[in-house]
């Protein structure tokens, strides 16, 4: 295992280092949550766990789409340089449909490998999405165990032009979804969350009783279209479709401290709740809420890229905290190294800072820090304070708006929603978030307040352009033969498909 | 004082009947409270307050302007029925700007007027925004006392085309704005939130002592534009000039609150926060947030309308509930005579419904109520359930759109928010406010699910339109001379102005 630098050093909390929980939901928006203002309010258990942890209102994922920013958090890294991007096309966020033939890259060093230097033991329960050859897979990357899919659960497909995505529990499969793993597209019912939950709640007693550090992942797809529930879930909530899969796994995410309560360890687990990118406005009604934030995933507005995030770590965190740090999902690497008590690797530029002292001890060291805002090979604006530039707009391509596919419904902010790629960067729009969280009101050039704000927010952005040393992009080459035809596995079941041909072609990202 | 028909019953908390306290706000969001989700969370005092009491996310104004709202609050009553409205033009909303020569009508019967029934004192603090003229004043329409405006704090005025608006001490003026009342638009400084806190708590304090029951009706105006905050406030907050006089206010509430509490009147107080219309979006970032609700003031869409509401009574309604009934402000009306023990007027149709059965027992009882939306005239929209079925669409005219005073700033929604007046009657646009709180996709009209709630709707609509019998609009005519130019004690101050000659005219309303 080439490049792990860290080294062990004293926890926080003592010896037996904490186990560590992150529960990554999928397409779930920043205002999906009651305590965010969802008008429903049917979170209960995620409202609890903010009354009883810390909020935090600027947390920011790394890219407005599922794999770049999954790959971010597993890193520490931005995707532009953990390679989880693409140079085929200006400013397009790339993901890993089964056709992709990358992945994330052998030299990147992923958080459970990280962890295993202290003795964690560390499981990925639900969605993968860093790519699905087998030396992409999770097992390969420092994950002890897996239970979930590597790809997203679209479907279902015919197995002739697409074969079905596979579920996995650990190295091989088990089943495809819309086979073993129903799903039912017209009630939109489905069981998978329980069996996540289920998973999830398995594996945290086993360790609890072999005494052992663990770091699960719990990355459940629930609220990603097509939208499902389970049974007791499916039609009771105000919401709808989309609305009972947030009960559920607000549901579930109850059910997962609970036994943390119940099993004593609640002291000694580090919990935290977020999601991978804002919520798909695509979905229309069957899609997730934004709150009062501007556009949705696949841009990098607010709607895009701030996300519901909950710090939970009974008698360590502050009940009931609200801290307005901004922070990102890349800092959940860092953040957990300290926990853990392993120093990050030193061989690389790390994205991610550590939130502990935000944590631990509400306070606002990263008050000068920046975030940007990339969509693929492109820095689109960043974010200082509470002022946020923007050096390109772009919601998406008129022609993609003409077929109906919309990030904005509803919204139009003139100049700013753009259809064209356009570029600010000679002149940057500037929105002040405190007084203008919808981003509608570019400052004027022509304030004191505009040219304060670009004098101190260039010199930074001019550096870490300067300083960016870009990934080799792994999401440029597609092929057919790469798809799931015949996962690890297959054999036994009967269910290896025959691939076609290899035919690459480079992929094309229309967003 | 005619009509009156009210009798006295036992109060449902037992023999000496609770005060009432409704905090009234003004032009503030639904999306301007920390609990319903604005990012900065700068509510603590309110944000308790629903903890300690209960939310109610399905509360409505009766009109998406000021005057009629407040006086649909102090009346129980639409404003298409207690002439809060104007003929002039179709769908107009109109107010009680200083021209205005109408003002709440002798027949009507106001809250304070009931209470006096049962020996309340009843005590107004602010803005009272139901006409100027002597006739229409607080005192004559059962208010025992008053400190504060009958208009808004636009100004300020030269005095010789336009008097400032004058500050009340009961029946006298005791000043104008901008003249003895300083309001610095430069830098948004005034005191006046903090002199309006003064005159409530000295109130709560001096009827506490002589141990009368009493109403006070606290309706500051610092999130109404030219918006202000005090020293201690001003610039503190991360929303700006806006956010200063929201954390002000929610400062105030928490002091009134901590003094019901320090008497030990907290469980023998009723107190109902909410706001009077919709974020004025007009304002841009100098105005509110309605959240995830489209546009705001001055249109019937759930931005305008909807609104922030926290009913708190220790000891009587549950900690920390929420209650999804369908409410509105002329419940409060109703709801405030129930918990005082009196019987509501028999000799006119009441939209109040009394709520003690949602707050006390946090029931359902009002699942099938509807609520009715008007702009003027016009029913402009309905609710039932969780559908609203739009009748007419409109935000503002072409004309004012093109002069840049935009409703939905930053928000469109094809044939929704119309720039003309669009008449839906034949086949009205409905949305599922739980799917789409932000009515942007109308439910198809081809589903079963749309004639299925058509028909529901459709009796209900067609019998309160037959049944109505609209009052005598009071807000059509107006005039210059009976400007604020010289109020009753403005002798003793020096500070008459000579009235012109009356000279009167039809009102244009153009929103």
């Amino acid at each position: 295992m080439p490049g792990i630098e860290g080294e062990t050093k004293k926890t926080p909390s003592g010896a037996m280092p904490p186990n560590i929980i992150i529960m990554l939901m999928d397409d779930m928006g920043w205002g999906d949550l009651g305590v965010l203002g969802q008008p429903s309010k049917e979170t209960p258990n995620l409202d609890a766990m903010a009354a009883q942890g810390m909020l935090l209102p600027n947390f920011y994922t790394a890219n407005p789409l599922c794999s770049p920013s999954r790959a971010a958090l597993l890193t520490g890294r931005l995707p532009v340089r953990n390679g989880f991007y693409t140079t085929n096309a200006h400013a397009r966020n790339a993901y890993t449909p089964q056709e992709i033939v990358g992945g994330i890259s052998g030299d990147e060093i992923l958080l459970p490998e990280m962890l295993k230097k202290r003795g964690y033991v560390s499981k990925i329960v639900g969605k993968w999405h860093l790519g699905h050859r087998p030396q992409h897979l999770p097992l390969k990357h420092g994950f002890d165990e897996w239970f979930g899919a590597p790809n997203c659960h679209f479907g279902p497909y015919n197995s002739t032009d697409r074969p079905n995505i596979p579920v996995y529990n650990n190295s091989e499969m088990i089943g495809r979804y819309y086979e073993e793993f129903k799903i039912n597209r017209d009630t939109a019912e489905s069981n998978l969350t329980q069996i996540y939950l289920r998973e999830g709640l398995d594996f945290i007693l086993r360790l609890t009783q072999a005494q052992k550090p663990f770091f699960l992942y719990w990355t459940p797809d629930a609220t990603h279209g097509p939208v499902y529930a389970s049974k007791n879930f499916n039609g009771k909530s105000q919401r709808g479709r989309y609305g009972d899969a947030v009960m559920e796994l607000d549901y579930s995410v109850g059910q997962i401290l609970a036994l943390l309560k119940s099993l004593g360890i609640d002291n000694n687990t580090f919990v935290f709740f977020t999601s991978d990118n804002g919520a798909a406005l695509i979905s229309g009604p069957e899609g997730g809420s934004n709150g009062p934030f501007l556009c949705g995933k696949e841009t990098t507005f607010e709607g895009g890229m701030r996300e519901p995030a909950i710090a939970y770590w009974p008698g360590h965190i502050k009940e009931g905290a609200v801290n307005f740090q901004l922070s990102t999902v890349m800092d959940l690497f860092t953040t957990s190294l300290a926990i853990a008590g392993i120093n990050p690797p030193n061989d690389r530029m790390l994205d991610g800072l550590d939130l502990t002292p935000v944590l631990l001890n509400n306070s606002d060291s990263l008050k000068n820090r920046p975030v940007y805002f990339y969509r693929g090979n492109e820095l689109m604006a960043v974010r200082l304070g509470q002022y946020k530039a923007h050096y390109w707009t772009w919601s998406n391509s008129w022609e993609q708006f003409k077929t109906g596919i919309d990030f904005c419904p509803g919204q139009e902010v003139p100049g700013v929603t753009t259809h064209n790629q356009t570029n600010h960067s000679l002149q940057p729009l500037i929105f002040h978030l405190g007084r203008d969280p919808g981003e509608k009101y570019p400052i004027s050039v022509l304030s004191k307040e505009y040219l304060d704000v670009l004098k101190a927010i260039t010199p930074i952005v001019q550096k870490h352009q300067r300083e960016l040393i870009p990934g080799v992009p792994q999401l440029n080459m597609c092929d057919r033969a790469v798809m799931n035809w015949a996962p690890e596995g297959c054999k036994k079941l009967g269910k290896c498909l025959k691939p076609p041909e290899s035919n690459p072609w480079k992929c094309v990202w229309p967003h």
